[in-house]
């Protein structure tokens, strides 16, 4: 029988042996990831699964089923630096009590796969979904190869300590074979749910990235002595742009982000003569996602003329939207419906290793529980236990109706 | 017979002796400054002059007249590090001139005074218009005793190694007896006169300056899971004060600048939860001046609450207006014409050593000589030699104007 408060019990004692003061500790390739990994599998052990790790590290448990048809449930283990106790694991443990509920009713129609996928967070090395982009064959080995942390380890050295040999990491797509659906159970990391009152939503996907450093360049000059009708303020292309991209993410629908300005010389008694701004977009629909950002370009070259300023735009980071599957959606939406009564569909803003699952054409979806203030990557990171046992409920009743989905055919 | 080629060659002396490839290095208070002092007062030697150093370190150079009421000519001989061969000593320079031309011709009907005033520039200690403000009284010592350079070395030790003991610094104020006018010639440091294709013209003051720093703050944020009206943008209140400072100039006729802008967390993947800015206001007239404050800070509070964020205003500095003798401005604008053809009335917006004379109530008023692309502060600071030719004899011809209205009284 499935029980939700063994969960939140469980998460709890990954917390005390992976966490301190400041949060949760468990950064992927490093001795308390692998504390966390080790407490995992003696967990599992009391299972009849066959656990074992994949070229790229990730740690599948497998509970044969009538058929090689497989359902996956997916999470990861690893944490920021003084992350939150949810942020990742939340799945892995719900997943971990799902696994328990089905393999105790006796051989399941299908086979089960619970995956804790590895470093998904890149937190040490600067890139995130290293196991899930393996599996995915997203994953370039040569490009992170040299990828350094902060005391000059390289990954290539860091995963070999854990028994990966990063030349054969991408050998993780053999575990696509046979597989027919991926479930994932996250915090939702935003204020959509709480703000509306709700303890759980369905994902819709997620968001596509267009991630962008722009620079205009005017002429810096004196701030007494230039009339305003002979400056050439490079700061005014980042402020009419960055109220521009608010007006474009409302019209499209989706969200654009300045997080960053840069001025030179950057100083009182000066016009600023460079500027610099990061440009972050996201949106669900692929379509969209490029209006908002040509929008953006045009607005910018259009501010430049105007003010006679140059203007430059660099590509930091773009990823495509990954829409996830509609009939999982719906049953997504169907389970959340039968255990709070109410459910809601909303995009992920985040990334998630599901992005890479999808990415490869398994039917994916994922559900999210409410996060408190909308926070994580964070200590404070909380989601009241009561909806905690809720999305416990909630992702037996999606695995159980995906099952008889992938059984029906 | 004044002989205007004869400041060039001088100033180009003085470039040689007291430059290097990256520009100027008459920083006061160093030895490159007493050799530029003492280069001054060896050329000052050749004239029937009483020269001397008041308690603040200002030079002085006295041409009796027959009355005791006295024509001030000043300038500085000071550079900031790498500077311009133009900024400060060309005042004292094209003044030793008509010093020269005026001792030539006899005694001259008033008492004249060639005043080198100590660190205009204030490059070594952060504090401007030294020796000038101690001459007006306005120098608090007390404020400036400790002020330290990059070296650690205080300003009072700094000032004591040239003659001047702090404490008795404010008897410069004695200096201010009999003065009945005060004249400086500079190079605008700005692009008016370039743009307008004139050589020069006469300042109508000095601006009033309200120098603020202004922050905003909001609430950080995940740029991709926080969507666009849940959101508390603090660089909002950045972008959107930034464009209406610019009305406000506009409206009023001043200058609004924002020079720098910083943005905390400040990285691409989150919404801005605290942002900077500084705000410089300058105006001539003391009245505009406060209504473009307060235009600035109520809109600033209006937007504070439209983005449901705060907004907290710290003032950097401020100082008032100097608006320059009616009389001498005439004096100056005739003066131009009658040597450049045309003259352009202008203020100013760098603070001069004019405007603590200014501050006394001695009739005070400045000549502005075009400089190349209104750059300054930098070696590649220049002025054609032609319209430097034009600004000795200019300088000549108000000299004359204001001896006779000094005389007529």
């Amino acid at each position: 029988m499935l029980n939700p408060q063994r969960t939140i019990d469980e998460l709890k004692e990954l917390r005390s042996l992976t966490g301190n003061d400041d949060g949760a500790q468990r950064v992927a390739f490093t001795p308390v990831w692998a504390k966390a990994r080790q407490w995992l599998k003696d967990k599992l052990a009391a299972l009849p699964v066959d656990v074992k790790q994949d070229p790229a590290g990730n740690l599948w448990a497998t509970l044969k089923g009538k058929s090689d048809k497989t359902l996956l449930i997916g999470g990861h283990i690893d944490s920021v630096p003084n992350g939150g106790w949810l942020d990742g694991c939340l799945n892995v443990v719900a997943g971990l009590e799902v696994l328990r509920r089905i393999a105790a009713e006796g051989t399941p129609p299908i086979t089960i796969k619970l995956v804790d996928w590895a470093d998904e967070e890149g937190a040490r090395f600067g890139r995130s979904l290293f196991g899930s982009s393996a599996f995915s064959g997203a994953l370039v080995p040569d490009d992170v190869r040299d990828l350094t942390d902060r005391n000059g380890i390289k990954l290539a050295d860091a995963v070999r300590e854990h028994g990966i040999e990063l030349h054969r990491a991408l050998e993780a797509k053999n575990e696509q074979q046979h597989a027919a659906a991926y479930l994932e159970l996250h915090i939702e990391q935003g204020p959509v749910l709480e703000s509306r009152g709700l303890p759980m939503g369905v994902v819709l996907g997620t968001f596509g990235v267009e991630r962008h450093q722009i620079t205009f360049t005017g002429q810096a000059a004196h701030s007494g002595s230039t009339p305003m009708d002979k400056r050439r303020d490079a700061l005014a292309g980042v402020s009419r742009l960055h109220l521009k991209i608010r007006e474009i993410a409302k019209q499209y629908g989706g969200v654009c982000t300045v997080g960053s300005v840069k001025t030179e010389p950057g100083i009182v008694t000066a016009v600023v003569g460079q500027a610099t701004m990061t440009l972050d977009q996201r949106h669900l629909d692929a379509h969209s996602l490029a209006k908002m950002l040509a929008d953006a370009k045009a607005y910018s070259e259009l501010v430049a003329a105007e003010e006679n300023i140059a203007v430059e735009w660099k590509t930091i980071w773009r990823i495509q939207p990954f829409p996830f599957h509609p009939t999982l959606i719906d049953l997504g939406d169907a389970a959340v419906k039968e255990t709070c009564g109410q459910s809601h569909r909303l995009p992920s803003g985040p990334l998630h290793d599901a992005a890479e699952v999808c990415r490869t054409g398994i039917p994916t979806v994922m559900l999210f529980v409410q996060s408190l203030r909308g926070i994580s990557h964070n200590k404070i990171e909380d989601t009241k236990e009561e909806h905690l046992r809720l999305s416990v409920q909630a992702l037996d009743r999606l695995a159980n109706k995906t099952i008889e989905w992938i059984t029906r055919g």
